[in-house]
């Protein structure tokens, strides 16, 4: 079974296609900035779920303070679009970087997180090229072993050596809580922020993360802001960590069977150079909304193994499906374009205008 | 510990960033034409994983008889580029694609591949749009359960379609034996063979694929030619399989080491969003040339999670370090460009024209 709009697609553009409705990009948008004004905390989303500065401006438009990237090379993208408050959540380090960092500076609003001193070090290298004062977050790892000081000692002497190294200010702290870790947290930042108040300084930035995370928020006294991601598109992950239902996904990968060898078998031309090896820890690579019993077991590159041994319907060569994909910010960095659509109408194709900015 | 080159790459390109050895890629283009000779197989190298028309036409100028493309859009990079005689081993349907593909086949040489009369039926209004015939090779299925026909009963039935559809001409069979299947595989093909010979269809092209079935390269009696893709790189995959050494891998991630937060801890700057989460079936996501012992656990998008509890040797923030990939197909898919040295020298940037053609 293949649907109207899915033929459509598949005839203007070919298959795979990943496709946004803007509807529900939209509505998901305007929830998650209720969400935050109700609880006090303003919206710093993370662009790297979407990578186009045009859909980083709804959110701003829609509330948000600012944005997060990740990479230095979306930053700049999102500036060269106009975007002039940013936070770059990641250590930086080398030359490269530094005079990279710098001229962003000099022109936008950037913070930027580091976790160790010989970060911080390289960080007064931007300010040197800026001219002028680089905010720095002190990252804190409240439990999910990544980046980040590991006890709250560390963050104080930290943002000592921040607040004391030529250019730089101590802008705050960001945390990125599990799901269950929040008192954890609260534990670590309230110390933290006592030993940054006795060497007189104050976070004006209390930075919380993850749209898994938004069914917690509020949940740090003191938080002034999140920075959630993926609930732009949302995806099977967020449907298993209870933030989104089927309805709120909002990004789905069209893709063409393309091959039933056996009754029980079938392939789609999507692998994982289009849909990823990132399982995110669920069971099959995608829901198939024509066939949710069928499942996407592996992949090739470009092939997608159906196992249909347990679907009582089942796809015919030929025909066009439409999945949400199990991690959708991965997705969508395989991606040079989405196309929207607002119900059964294509109306636009928007660039991945940040896709592949490795560094 | 950062090599000098690792110290120039980060300098001048910032990381993480895919540096290839152009001596080691001619000595694998070499090596792998050599065999193929020596074989009496034609080479016909899969470009999926350089994806970059100059390394397709060193792969020519070596001997190849041609190259093959999984999607229609890398066929048309190549194409654009010169190239001129392409198998596209991949099940075509639409009429988007037919459209691109005809205009394709009156342009160059190019041999499609099907598994079903859907696709065939397909393929005859590419033939028309081209204005001349569009021969087609019959994917059997000889053991990988992926595409292909599964007994050779079926393949002789879809060659006699093949051959009696307007405008398409039967080819021959493509095949994609397991490592340990050639013998099933040659059962297969010959009880094939002798089917279309009684219909009076000879096979011009009978093709093998897979660089980790170069180890079995000239085993099928009857073999025309073989499609390997990987040995240009080589990757951690490939030393598995026993078809490559450690010397033999061309390609290496150089990723800078961001966060130490603990002393068993570290973090990478690359992650799923650089060297995918594709594992390729193998403990951790990478070898570290300069910390054999430490292991790439995990991956968040942006950040490559480093084991070091078994490492005796740790990096130093700051360090920039050499990554084999497990599965070097998919990490190049990643990437915009590729930085070729030569030795300890930089001798150019290599764009990866058909990076994320989907379609």
């Amino acid at each position: 079974m293949t649907t109207p709009l899915a033929a459509k697609i598949a005839r203007e553009f070919g298959t795979p296609a990943a496709v946004i409705d803007m509807d529900r990009v939209e509505r998901n948008i305007a929830r998650v900035q209720a969400a935050c004004d109700a609880a006090g905390v303003a919206n710093r989303p993370h662009i790297k779920t979407h990578k186009s500065p045009e859909l980083a401006k709804l959110q701003i438009e829609a509330g948000a303070r600012g944005i997060t990237c990740q990479k230095l090379g979306e930053a700049e993208v999102m500036a060269e679009a106009g975007i002039d408050d940013i936070l770059i959540s990641y250590n930086l380090l080398g030359d490269e970087k530094m005079a990279r960092l710098g001229a962003l500076r000099s022109r936008i609003d950037v913070t930027i997180a580091a976790d160790n001193p010989v970060v911080v070090a390289e960080l007064t290298k931007a300010a040197a090229v800026a001219g002028r004062a680089l905010p720095v977050v002190v990252e804190c790892d409240t439990g999910r072993k990544r980046a980040g000081v590991e006890t709250a000692a560390e963050a104080i002497e930290l943002a000592r050596v921040i607040s004391t190294s030529p250019g730089l200010s101590f802008a705050g702290f960001m945390l990125y809580p599990t799901e269950s870790g929040w008192p954890q947290a609260q534990a670590f930042f309230d110390e933290a922020l006592a030993g940054v108040r006795a060497l007189v300084l104050e976070p004006a930035i209390v930075s919380t993360g993850g749209s898994p995370n938004l069914k917690n928020l509020g949940q740090l006294r003191g938080a002034t802001e999140h920075r959630p991601g993926t609930y732009i598109y949302n995806d099977r992950m967020q449907m298993a960590a209870g933030v989104a239902t089927l309805d709120d996904c909002a990004l789905h990968i069209y893709s063409t069977v393309v091959s039933r060898a056996a009754p029980e078998r079938g392939i789609l031309d999507a692998g994982s150079k289009t849909l990823t090896a990132d399982s995110g820890g669920l069971d099959g690579f995608g829901l198939i909304l024509e066939h949710p019993e069928a499942k996407i077991a592996r992949f090739a590159e470009e092939h997608g193994f159906l196992d249909l041994s347990r679907s009582n319907t089942r796809p015919n060569i030929g025909d066009v499906v439409r999945i949400v994909p199990n991690h959708v910010c991965v997705v969508v960095n395989m991606l040079d374009e989405v196309v929207m659509v607002r119900g059964e109408e294509i109306v636009g194709v928007l660039p991945v205008a940040a896709r592949g900015k490795l560094r």
